[in-house]
């Protein structure tokens, strides 16, 4: 037992350390941070926080900044936007965009806006749904019809509504979360992107930091800016050193509370492929990009996201194999489930909940590269695949009733499904060759050259030819996706568009595929890790925070330096940094605007530019406001440092730290180098903002 | 106690598995073969295979076929000779290669061939040297210093003697290999590429298999074919299932007897990154060689080459994984340790040795990605930087005695080293830049912008300009590198060529990076790997082999298929598969040699192909003959299948197979395909050869 007690212990300090969680807004530590930082957030506060914080559906974070609709977010989360607004004359990525007048505003293909009006606990309808079922088809039927009633009941049809079942805690815990919906979005103003992200890929999750990764959109409703009664207000002074700072955002996933039987299948298998496929894309990509300057045009967003995914990926990697992390995780489930078997009512409730897991793991793992690369359309990764297979599925999905649909199909999710489906956004022929070749080849090469799916969707064709002929698509039209859309099933399965016949010629399989994942492996997942959170509460109660899952999380921490290399960093940059590291090339290249600004002596050297605090976030944050206390904000969340990585994890509260653009910074920019004085005026002059924003 | 006699039995029957190992030649296990096969080879038949095997010191095997020095060996092993000796406008690793008569034959720029004609145990002198050191500076010094005596001294400036001191159970024997050095080698016959290596990427290592993966070369001596007094002869037959066959060979390395904690490295740090790094290199290099035909013909052979060691890589990441085999070395590391701990006299002498090389390994850790982009130059990844760094470190060396220099400048090593260094094989400057471009930008990703070294190589340049810099170098000359190297030290110093500059540049961190790990992190991990492998002969005798090290050995097994997904693999294919696999598409495009042979009907297409059999090989193998208790050969080695990767950490008969072209295939094809009469003429007149030789 002196083992056992010692465990304990260990378990209780990770808990009870400071400044670590993405709390939910309906579990708030407000006494935990009174305690450390003298301050207690309401429930007023935490409703005017909750209203006035936004969600990118496409995965990052924003705020309302203003009471016409004015939201702030990262560049890089809406990158996407002004490169489908560019052309081969003109390039807003490049150039940065300004809208002078509001009517200069462009609207953003697949943009959608969510603020999050309710939260309702719906554990009792979605556990109840599937109580004394085995895991399986049934179990499966019962679950989804649950959450799709749900979803459907909550939004009534209301397509400016939004309603989804989020799974927390692991399936501990359900809730209804109703956002109101923003589809129409406009472009505001957007930096270069050498300024929006100075030190490219070198500097990615580091610090010391010297970006403007801003980006302002406005949302709209019918035609007019949207009126936005909650907003957060820009601070006069900016983020202090060891001033308590706010973070709200949408963090898309952590994986703190995995089963050790799901981490090793992370660290051993899911991890490494992961990587190993986005390296030698990357390698790729970046020689697609280097062909010419339309294909660096055209490539280089996705290229951002792919250097972005292989850092935090070999971040996460590294984590897990850090055997102090391992060892800590694993003695916590072993102290736990050593507390489970130890009474004989937890045991029979929860004893084999672990073991359920595992087996759903194992039973995954021969097929898993299947899955990935066939219903997941791994091998087949292409916008234009990924529209055919929605075309084919959508249209077949569309048949049955909506509890019985797959769930990316029910009718909650159709708004967002459309918008992806008739974007306007271009799509360009050689770069879909490109990607269709590599996706082919790779296909080829991890299912084997024998593999019957392979053999049917190859016949005796190369990759490259193949890719060759799925490029002759009418599917570049949005009309054409429309019309087969509205004319349904019927004129999708008789159409002879060569990528809507590959999308059928592999449905069968993936289907297959899907639906053994669902009813077999899902499930069994499912209940074991229903059972683990159920195990955990009632031994620990809800004192601890659900693992991230893309749902509005509120942190807590403060502005503070770090340790590193035994050297003291500290938790501010300047703009005059930025200057002191340009060389002159991509991606330590500074635009010429700021080049002119500061020969001009138009920029405040002195001002801060980006800081770093001890706020526990991770990757969805992105274009989270930073604010204090009164809720002004103080800065831009736009990175983490590299020690954040390992934050999917667990949190270190020594190193980890969330990196942003100081709020001063965005004021002496928009101002002195873009003179972008609507926007200005604009964030100045929102009811309550104090008159003097900038730090002097 | 129960415990560990289990653990006990589980290593015994491991280690008496049939048919596991790669036996040195003066340790074969006779008798265990007599006991399954019935037959024994005795000291004759195993002094006349040694004699008649090859190493190729760029790292495959092979072996004497003739009396006139004719060497067979795998096309993918010499491909870089016809590489070499191709143009823009003759291109032989498309066209493949035939010397019709003996002055056709061309010299290869960088084939050296080995003939093992001695092995001497040294361990007394070489364990002796540091007798009572501690690991550190000293004792590295003093190892080193011993080897290299005994390399000088058995090689006694011949030129034409190479002497490596090669360690074998990880230190716990060191033999003297003293070999017959060939540097004059020339190209024979070589099929068409697309035969030698049909299926490509997608079907290596795999099985089955319809590849032609052979070359011949002929070592010369003054100018004249050498004369072999010891080489293999040709079956009538060739392989029959279920037969008794021995390899011969150069199996590069396993690890099978690393301990836990260098298992560990290699599965969490190892392994992984330099699989990252290899996927996006292969990414990028794919993407060279598309860009043009010119691109292709240069770049084709490394890409095969990174392809081959990603998918290697991959298979043994795979291994290393999987819980049995982990779950099982550990059991057995922790019974041996058990061991050696019950008793005091082992205890006192090998009871630390684990955790010695376990510190070794916690110490390289922290600065293994700087060991290995600087001093390893794996951020400068190119020749033409390899050849700069050998001239500033060669002629610095070669100020010191002998036995004080770095090894790889000793002597006994300086006939390899110029024939690198003067080598005439083109390299091309478009390429260089390119890899260049490509490990500058690696370098700044994995020791970070801010990293001293980095600052000091880029400055404030791009690494795509300083590579456009660096490749203006004069070292593409041979002359150039000549009279520098003549010139000596001095000359090196004062040189002003961009590339001599840069290695001069980095070369005060390389050097000291070299001196801490080879004081201080080898040592250490040395002197504990010698107690592990003395502990091992103490309780376990010299039962056992000891891992590859490019050494030469001789594995025994037999032709047979295996299960694999529920169906049988049976051992042969057949040349009609051949035709049956091909799509008219690269990688299964057959060459028109073959096209039009089989139109005619001069195939044989019943002629057995490729076979596979259970030998215990691995890479370097490559080009081993495989022979019967006759030493007739009946097959030729040019690679394992998918199963056999794991081999690195472990053998297991039931799946892991060696893979060979029949030796009825070789005579078919060199007969009824290319009509190489000159060459079928040679194999089957061989003295002592039957005369039918083919299967019919």
């Amino acid at each position: 037992m002196k083992h056992l007690v010692l465990l304990a212990a260990v378990t209780l300090a990770f808990a009870a350390r400071a400044d670590e969680g993405m709390w939910t807004l309906d579990n708030f530590p407000s006494a935990k941070v009174r305690q450390k930082y003298g301050f207690a957030p309401d429930a007023q506060w935490l409703r005017e926080t909750q209203l006035s914080s936004v969600r990118l559906a496409g995965g990052c974070s924003g705020s309302f900044v203003s009471p016409d609709g004015l939201v702030m977010t990262n560049h890089h989360c809406a990158h996407s936007c002004i490169e489908q607004l560019s052309t081969q004359e003109k390039d807003f990525v490049a150039q940065g965009f300004s809208a002078a007048a509001p009517e200069n505003e462009v609207r953003c293909p697949e943009i959608e806006l969510n603020q999050l009006v309710q939260i309702s606990d719906v554990t009792p309808r979605v556990q109840g749904a599937t109580q004394g079922l085995k895991p399986g088809k049934e179990y499966n039927a019962k679950r989804k019809a649950a959450m799709a009633s749900l979803e459907k009941e909550c939004s009534a049809g209301d397509e400016k509504l939004r309603c989804d079942v989020v799974e927390l805690y692991h399936g501990g815990q359900y809730s209804l979360y109703r956002y109101k919906r923003f589809q129409d979005v406009r472009l505001v103003f957007a930096p270069e992107v050498a300024i929006a992200f100075f030190g490219g890929d070198p500097d990615n999750f580091n610090f010391p930091r010297y970006d403007l990764d801003v980006y302002f959109i406005r949302a709209y409703e019918d035609g007019k800016p949207a009126r936005t009664d909650h907003y957060f207000k820009f601070s006069p002074n900016g983020a202090k050193e060891g001033q308590l700072t706010f973070v709200s955002g949408h963090p898309g996933g952590t994986d703190r509370e995995l089963t050790m039987a799901q981490l090793q299948y992370q660290r051993d298998v899911a991890l490494p492929e992961r990587i190993f496929d986005l390296a030698q894309y990357r390698g790729a990509l970046t020689m697609f990009t280097e062909t010419s300057p339309e294909h660096y045009r055209i490539g280089e967003n996705q290229l951002r996201s792919v250097e972005n995914s292989y850092k935090a990926l070999r971040g996460r990697f590294e984590a897990l194999v850090t055997p102090s992390l391992w060892n800590q995780k694993q003695q916590r489930e072993r102290a736990l489930r050593a507390k489970v078997n130890a009474r004989s009512s937890l045991k029979q409730k929860y004893g084999s909940a672990w073991d359920d897991v595992a087996k759903a793991i194992a039973e995954f793992q021969p097929r898993h590269k299947e899955y990935q690369y066939v219903e997941q359309a791994a091998g087949l990764n292409s916008p234009l695949y990924r529209i055919a297979r929605d075309l084919v599925r959508g249209t077949e999905e569309l048949q049955k009733p909506n509890e019985q649909r797959l769930k990316e199909y029910t009718d909650a999710r159709l708004p967002q499904l459309k918008q992806r489906l008739f974007s306007k956004a271009p799509l360009y022929p050689e770069f879909e060759v490109f990607r269709l070749s590599y996706a082919l080849t790779k296909l080829r090469e991890e299912l084997g050259a024998d593999h019957p799916l392979v053999k049917k969707v190859l016949g005796k064709k190369s990759p490259q030819e193949l890719a060759q002929e799925l490029a002759k698509t009418k599917l570049y039209e949005v009309k054409e996706r429309e019309q087969l859309w509205q004319a349904g099933r019927e004129a999708v399965q008789a159409s002879s568009d060569p990528m809507i016949q590959l999308a059928r010629l592999v449905e069968p399989e993936a289907r297959a595929l899907r639906t053994w994942h669902d009813d077999e492996i899902e499930t069994l997942e499912i209940s074991g890790a229903e059972r683990v959170a159920a195990a955990k509460f009632e031994l620990e109660g809800k004192s601890n925070y659900p693992d991230a899952t893309f749902t509005l999380r509120l942190s807590y921490g403060a502005v503070k330096g770090y340790e590193e290399k035994g050297r003291h960093v500290a938790p501010f940059t300047t703009m005059a940094g930025a200057f002191d590291r340009a060389t002159g090339r991509d991606p330590f290249k500074l635009p010429d605007s700021w080049l002119r600004a500061n020969e001009n002596h138009r920029i405040q050297l002195e001002t801060p530019f980006n800081l770093c605090t001890t706020n526990d976030i991770i990757g969805g944050n992105s274009g989270s406001p930073v604010f204090d206390q009164d809720r002004q904000i103080v800065g831009l969340i736009f990175d983490g440092n590299i020690q954040s990585l390992g934050g999917e994890y667990g949190f270190d509260e020594t190193v980890n730290r969330a990196v942003a653009v100081h709020s001063s910074a965005l004021i002496e920019a928009l101002d002195h180098v873009y003179g972008a004085r609507r926007l200005v005026n604009e964030l100045k002059s929102a009811p309550g903002t104090a008159t003097g924003a900038g730090a002097r």
